[in-house]
């Protein structure tokens, strides 16, 4: 029961190298990606159409991949082209072919109707790849059903008890009430957090001497994506006053594995003409922390689901 | 399919820290155990009815809990008192509590109706707790059914064979036929096996230079407690002399912690003005390599059942 | 879904031990295998018909056995002769008792109806046991289905990819067609592959100048046995000539254990009037890293289809 006509994030751009075959399963279907000379990425069901052996066992032949277990070959279509010991292979014989699509560091694949792939439903997560913002990637695999983590993404009051030592620090995120629109395919969220302490990775990357204003801004979007501009600034500084303000910016997204596991894709970006490494450092430990807080709580509760 | 009026042990007193959450699941339900100002101890569905996470990941607030995943805070009654953001709770949030009660170092709930526990139901377990019986409390987790344990309780034969080096040391254990009596909710089992030689434990207690007279008397009572009188004293003293006597009392109850997983609380006393804690030990080191004796087999009586 | 009327190899004959009690499960059924003062190898239900614990887990007394849980006793067809606590065990007290045969070192049950068991229908397994043929005994245990496992020794056509760099070494073997033939209760496949390089194991064993005909012929017999007679020969040698030629023969079979996993006995032997140990082990080694090749692509297989 999973929502096919969409674009799912299945990989970040650099785990899929030139000459390797990489397996992901989406939507528990196994999937083959690799790069075609121009650099494209080809994405194949991971599973011969002869025997069902993965193809990502087998080995790349220029643009196609033959098969490890009795040699059959498909090209980047995937159609078979030589089939060991056949003067032709079938005419029949091919693996299915996902839309694919790269943008902005996330690789994508259309799981519904080829024809419905249409990349304006790509999501706009440009801080993955912009000169003025800086991250690190991140990836988490849970074993947990993909909703619950949407669950989590959609209410950020959580941050006051789960994250309350990490991106939190003070209940007052939890009190204050989420203005909610909507939006195609989504919801926009806009939390306002006026006159609260840093939390402590703020407290790392400057020095603030006094409470501080925050917002969280995002937008969610089907089938599992948060892009969201978040921060802080000292109380005392003017609304349109940024010079001392945290600015970041964020792309979150989670993509079923298979009906009870998740992969979870993200990064937080902070805002400069340049990257500050050790401000890129700090966030990213502070989310990797964070998350595993997240992790713990929503494996948890799927535990308890479940019982 | 459990029998679920009734009262079954979650766990032991010491078990249940002045400030912390413990959870432990009885018939497939997570259980909240603290403990409250007065002392005493408050049992709430381990799962918060907002969005399912465990309370035990919370934190406790005076005599409250709060959950750790978005703040709602429950009273020991399980009444939700508190919902961050919320001007006031919704009049029907709770969670379910148990009756739950303290009898002699054993922590009871009550899974049935609340209306019908009724403390006369407790067994008699007052060797957990009596100034002339002294012991080490044990717990085992089982990876099987609790009713192969009950199973297992009442054939005490298998002492000859599963615990032939151990609690057993003679066949004639298995020979000889108990007396059964009907009892209140259960049976009485009365198991004499005179002129055998002492146990191996036995003879770590005291010198015995010839056979033994031995006894085990227990009632078995639902859901599944044994409480046994048992011991063994030189053949050559009269029926009514106890002086030179092994006497011990023993209290086990198994808990269904699913349909195929179990709670194992178990004691065993020996009698005396005062604890004789080489005794004490020189039983506990006996019992435990005697329950794994008894868990290695019934472990592969379940796989076997379930092959 | 098994084939039941027919023979299933169980154990390699060295694994029953004249005093020992062996265990292994074959259709899903716990069997008990031991040896009679005669040698002869006897195979019982591994299940106690009292409250089904494994007789493996008791002792063997004599010819018969007695259940390490109540002490029940069983003669090798199985009658229960004694049961504690009873004055005789009740009559129809037994446990099932399966057709057991060895031949040429593999120890084989009937799993069916016990008088529809036909030593005619043994498979010819001679070189297991023949003073020209010499071999290292080998076992693998499969997480995956029977079936994969003969799809997999039913196309050698998988040498070629599975195998390139152990038993393969050539595209050619995929490229030849086999013929194949209807025998009793099976077929018989031959492949001959002309003029190939020899692989990196015959290598070891002689020294090459050049190129080889090589030549697979197996019968495969139901439930899943493979018996093969293969090798290779300088081309430049008349095709009779033997002389130089490396000649093999292997016997393999796949026991289901359960519906989801198998049993692999194998062997692969060379010809010669005595045993040379290090052509013995050189063989040896290549099976094994071969069959692990195999083992890894049909798990990978296993996990696709399931997916």
């Amino acid at each position: 029961m999973f929502i096919r006509n969409c674009w799912y994030v299945i990989a970040w751009d650099h785990e899929v190298l030139p000459e390797a075959l990489f397996s992901r399963t989406v939507l528990g279907e196994p999937i083959l990606l690799y790069r075609t000379a121009n650099g494209s990425v080809a994405a194949l069901q991971d599973r011969c159409c002869h025997r069902a052996a993965p193809l990502s066992r087998g080995r790349k032949e220029g643009d196609s991949v033959r098969c490890g277990y009795h040699g059959l070959k498909f090209d980047a279509r995937g159609v078979c082209t030589e089939a060991p010991g056949m003067d032709a292979p079938p005419a029949k014989a091919c693996v299915r072919s996902y839309p694919c699509t790269t943008r902005n560091k996330w690789i994508f694949v259309w799981m519904g109707d080829a024809e419905r792939a249409d990349p304006a439903l790509l999501p706009d997560n440009f801080s993955n790849d912009h000169p003025e913002w800086h991250y690190q990637p991140g990836y988490f695999h849970y074993e947990t059903p993909q909703a619950l983590i949407c669950d989590n993404l959609l209410d950020f009051s959580h941050l006051s008890y789960v994250h309350e030592k990490t991106l939190g620090g003070s209940q007052a995120i939890a009190q204050a009430r989420p203005e909610i629109e909507s939006i195609p395919r989504g919801i926009k969220v806009s939390r306002r957090v006026p006159n609260v302490p840093p939390p402590a990775y703020y407290q790392r990357m400057k020095t603030f001497q006094g409470m501080v204003d925050r917002w969280f801004i995002y937008d969610f979007v089907l089938p599992g994506t948060l892009l969201m501009h978040s921060g802080g600034r000292p109380v005392e500084d003017a609304p349109d006053d940024l010079s001392r303000a945290i600015r970041l910016h964020s792309c979150q997204t989670v993509t079923p594995e298979t009906a009870t596991t998740t992969h979870y894709f993200f990064q937080q970006s902070h805002h400069g003409t340049s990257a500050n490494p050790e401000v890129v450092q700090i966030i990213y430990n502070a989310l990797i922390a964070a998350f595993n807080e997240d992790r713990d709580m929503i494996t948890a509760q799927a535990r308890n689901i479940a019982l």
